[in-house]
């Protein structure tokens, strides 16, 4: 196995042709981003992540740009560097604003100062929270 | 050093009992939770996480909620017990709904997920996302 | 100190070149990669670390390509480039399909996805998995 | 809302109860164990959460004892306590020894190590794990 | 939104010109470096850091090569890339040495290793521990 | 494979009780921790990890106090319960004050925010920090 490459349309499978065609028509874009190419390499995994991840984001009780701010805070907390440049174009997509990307990034900053503080010093669940 | 334990407000400095009385009267609580109580050992600390985080979760342009779901959303994604119990409380308080939560984890959960595919296909990042 | 840089075999002292001798032996391969370059610049450490990496990944209870694609989990897990690419290589080399490949990655992802939804919903433990 | 809770067989609706019944039947067991229950509480997550999860786990390229291992060992990774237990068994019933277990506890923990070590030297990905 | 530029000296509010020359002054350094060129196009969280930052990285209980080194663990252990180069830079201006940060590494690699090793032998904490 | 289960004196190998004897001799302990007693279970991994453990947290360019704050500065990252309350205890043992742990985990917290604050902002890394 070479190192993963990314799959064409025109080189793709039908059933990886399908899922484009899905993920193009769904977002209104010419052509998938890098992500599906790579994906494409095993059909399976394409079609499902696909499927999960349009349930996932379709506006439901939480607004597009909400769920796409949070998926921005996890990939930042990760250090995913594709997720972090993606999410931040869907998020601006979505209508985040550099004030609301300046807030966002202080929360989790801040998050992830005190998930620390909170390990370091043992802090024992308050029983309020358990309830 | 024995394990750190919480300092209770009767027997804490003036300076740690300045930032409690604000605590308990920005959030019309009657006691600080565990978090404070266990920062309170280190008074700068308590000081100076208590004043960001004020200003940090104020009102701006993310609402309250919004930012207590990015908030737990990290919590999540790093396994701080303490921190997903805290702020799963303060984002009900906020207005979370129960579809609001699952939608908030729906999202987390993908997030991960696609975050380590990302890593694992070695995924170029699209020129479109470098501007 | 300026940055970190690599210990060619020429320049390095007889202790490391003792190292770089046994590795390339025991992989048959007529240079060592980068990480061992680096690590070369604190001798003991490269030899602490060469020589539990040949005992771990030594063929045992597992075989060698399991390890293989277990260490490669741990790296995509962990977002770490060089040794994504570094053990995808060497996982193939003992013997990884691409459809293999597409399989770990695809448990890679579930497990990041489910872990953090066990966290949110924070789960109790089965007592049938106490014992 | 408050602390999330188990949904019992009993109290779910009949589409939560299609999704117990299809594990109960696919594993063979008398009750689902709490992950389950607890993502009941968004039936649509438990529905996507179980069916990827029944397709990504199915025999394919890898055999099931490798794919649990694999999960294990994200899993001790993330440092998931519930996921780490539930896990373990799961590698256990699908036949995975003792000595299994010590060996992947050891590439685990080494792959940790040797991750950070890459990080900290800075490494740069050699050239022929790029092609 | 595009993607996060940096701010110039030049281009930048009084307020961002403040904190810079309050960094510029503080380190003796004719320029600041990109971080806060890049936290720059949020100017409360420009402010409201480097005012921690500062706080908490004056010399106390430990002095400024240690917190330098501590900085770097966390930094190698979250694979941090642009705090790894700082930090090392940072460390190494405040006298750390070629042989320091070799045996910085190998604590560092030791303990996210056994970490993991803790996590999956699920190893109860002795009770003498927790005093 | 049951839970794992400590392994104590009296019932352990002679490999393993070599090991045990060793650890309590440089330590001056009356009885190994639960961390040994748990990878007994492994007596290859026991005896490897002890060796490395002992080798790497040796006075040398670092002094021990040193260590054991950069050990927990890591273990507190990786929110490692057990790891956090060993190694507090160590590096007390070691002489470390409160004021220094507070200090420990007021830069372990400030480093963890920044971290994300880079990977949110995409901060390139100036061309100063890789000489």
């Amino acid at each position: 196995m070479s190192k993963p490459k990314s799959v064409e349309y025109s080189d793709a499978s039908p059933a990886v042709q399908a899922v484009f065609d899905d993920i193009k028509t769904s977002r209104s874009v010419p052509d998938v981003n890098n992500f599906w190419k790579y994906l494409a390499n095993d059909p399976k995994t394409l079609k499902r992540t696909w499927e999960s991840l349009k349930e996932v984001m379709e506006p439901g009780a939480l607004d597009p740009l909400v769920k796409e701010m949070i998926y921005l805070a996890v990939s930042v907390t990760n250090d995913c560097s594709y997720c972090i440049a993606s999410h931040s174009t869907a998020a601006a997509k979505a209508g985040m604003t550099p004030e609301q990307f300046g807030e966002l990034m202080a929360v989790v900053g801040m998050a992830n100062e005190t998930n620390r503080l909170v390990n370091g010093y043992r802090v024992p669940i308050d029983s309020a929270y358990e309830i």
